[in-house]
């Protein structure tokens, strides 16, 4: 199988550690190696490195070099502009079609904590399995809270067992609901959090792109016609300006009918939020996740995270506390989404050096 | 009359600017000028450099000719350590009885602040008047709260009229209160803050230090007869090994009966923690006050202060953020006081950088 690893993001929800010219993927905020490295190399031994694709912009490119130089330079596909999960996977695919295009790709964003890879090989193996048969496979991540800030799979009919894992037709997707709704879906016991891994033959996903998506299908042709000539870049250049930004779980997956599910427990996390990072760092006594050098006082439940810097508290609860070189943030964990908008705010201030 | 600056504290309170080496009086955290030199500058068109004294350590020394280079050079006093306000005003006092000793000296803190310079020039003429009677003089600041961070003086017996200011015999001097006393003390009408600026004649005050303490008059005659001496560095370390840290309120004009207060109105701060830094400084629509450069969502009454770095901050109420080159700060404005512990704290651990 082919794996793609989605590394266009920006990861805003981690500013300031997460910043334009180095996203979230290239850090290593609650790993040793950095994100991009942990996807890499927790499928390494199934996947070996010429079978793998990084897809990025092109500030980021080097960087997925400078990390993984044991990948073929040519693996790294450099999409001229972020246009969302379905024009990146649709490009990609047209990579992999000049390979093999009855080959099943995997793809995976490079910015996901797994913390049993063992089991997340076998699972992909299982993805393969589904996926050869001509399904647009998903993984669905089995919730323990009901979580908002995600969308949701629910299951419809079984429909084969693989060894330890199940599998299902989707019933349907849902957008990020409202907490009520929220809790209803993990009651239910049907439903799974939409983690944007997915599985299919290449085929398949430019097939169903061309019944979905029919404009991107037609603008990926164009490029596709350009590949391997001296105008491939300045083609995809001027297509890319036309492309319309769409996932492709609003723009494939919740539309075609040949959907399977397979539930996975992982111990995924997509390290969302500076919040998320003070649930996945050991504590200390005092409740206290400390990356850095702290001194306080009566502070507890909180995140002080330095970069270099002593963070001095006194009577801090649940608070957030995070020291880059040039920037410093403190609010609530309990807002720490609120972050994203904060990044917002600074772009329409035109404050790039802060982006 | 004779000007005494003293510059030898440490202003832990408003860490982590306020360093060691660099302590709050040598900083501009609420002038144009330093403190130190707003001191001076107040006093220039009343008392000339050349009878101003500025005491202070041996690390700050070379600040105070740095900041003050019009300061006669020999018009710096080193402490060899600091042993409070008792035995700083001795030595201070030698090196002036050897000029006047019929002169009246005037003792300020480099780092307070006060806003009506006219007037306090005003005031320190009046001082002179009462001091060339043989009274220890202080200057009683006109209280506008409750305030348990100061000590108090009582009025006592009307002594005379200057001008438009009235001269007290000081009933008492109470340390720092509680609360409800504060408040009662308030509403009396007879109680003034000790500011800790005196004035008084340079034989009046070490007539009261033979009086009151004798330990350290005796101290004040070794170094005295070395004076001008080769020996004069070698004798004043030593003795001042031996001398006791006493505060002059402490130690003499709570035990003298010659002590006068004249009440003052001249817009005085003793700058004494971030939460007195957020009162002084222009709030903005959100009452905010800001230094350097912040961007927040739903950030109220708080002090954002920053070296260099951007301050973002989501959901704070009345809290302190306070950014240097090496530390963040993070409390709230109620709990400020308790910087100097937070230093204390870093002392005890050996945390040298930091202090």
């Amino acid at each position: 199988m082919y794996a793609v690893i989605m590394a266009g993001g920006v990861g805003t929800r981690l500013w300031p550690r997460s910043r334009r010219n180095m996203p979230k993927q290239f850090l290593d905020i609650v790993t040793e190696n950095t994100m991009l490295q942990e996807t890499f190399l927790r499928i390494e031994p199934l996947v070996p490195p010429e079978k793998v694709f990084v897809i990025t912009n092109g500030t980021c490119a080097p960087l997925v070099w400078e990390q993984i130089p044991w990948l073929p330079r040519d693996n790294v596909i450099v999409e001229p502009a972020g246009r969302n999960t379905a024009p990146c996977i649709g490009l990609a695919a047209l990579y992999l079609r000049q390979l093999d295009p009855e080959e099943v790709m995997v793809v995976l964003p490079a910015d996901h904590l797994i913390r049993e890879a063992a089991l997340f090989r076998e699972i992909l193996r299982v993805v393969a399995t589904v996926a050869q048969d001509g399904y647009l496979v998903t993984m669905g991540i089995q919730p323990d809270s009901p979580h908002t800030g995600y969308g949701y799979i629910q299951r419809g009919d079984f429909l084969r067992q693989i060894g330890q894992h199940s599998v299902y037709k989707v019933a349907r997707f849902t957008e990020k609901p409202d907490k009520a709704t929220a809790r209803r879906f993990l009651d239910s016991g049907q439903y799974y959090w939409n983690s944007g891994m997915f599985g299919w033959k290449v085929s398949a996903i430019l097939e169903a792109i061309g019944v979905h998506l029919p404009a991107l299908h037609a603008q990926l042709m164009t490029i596709e016609a350009a590949l391997g000539s001296p105008r491939e870049r300045e083609v995809m250049g001027e297509v890319w300006q036309e492309v319309e930004s769409i996932s492709v779980d609003y723009g494939v997956m919740e539309r075609a009918d040949n959907v399977a599910v397979i539930p996975v427990d992982v111990g995924w996390s997509d390290v969302g939020s500076w919040a998320t990072v003070a649930e996945l760092l050991p504590k200390d006594a005092e409740d206290n996740v400390v990356v850095g050098e702290h001194i306080g006082f009566d502070t507890t439940g909180s995140l002080l995270y330095s970069s270099g810097r002593l963070v001095a508290t006194i009577g801090l609860r649940d608070m957030v506390v995070v020291d880059t070189g040039d920037v410093v943030l403190v609010c609530p964990r309990a807002r720490a989404q609120e972050v994203k908008d904060l990044v917002g705010e600074l772009k329409r201030r035109r404050k790039d050096e802060y982006l």
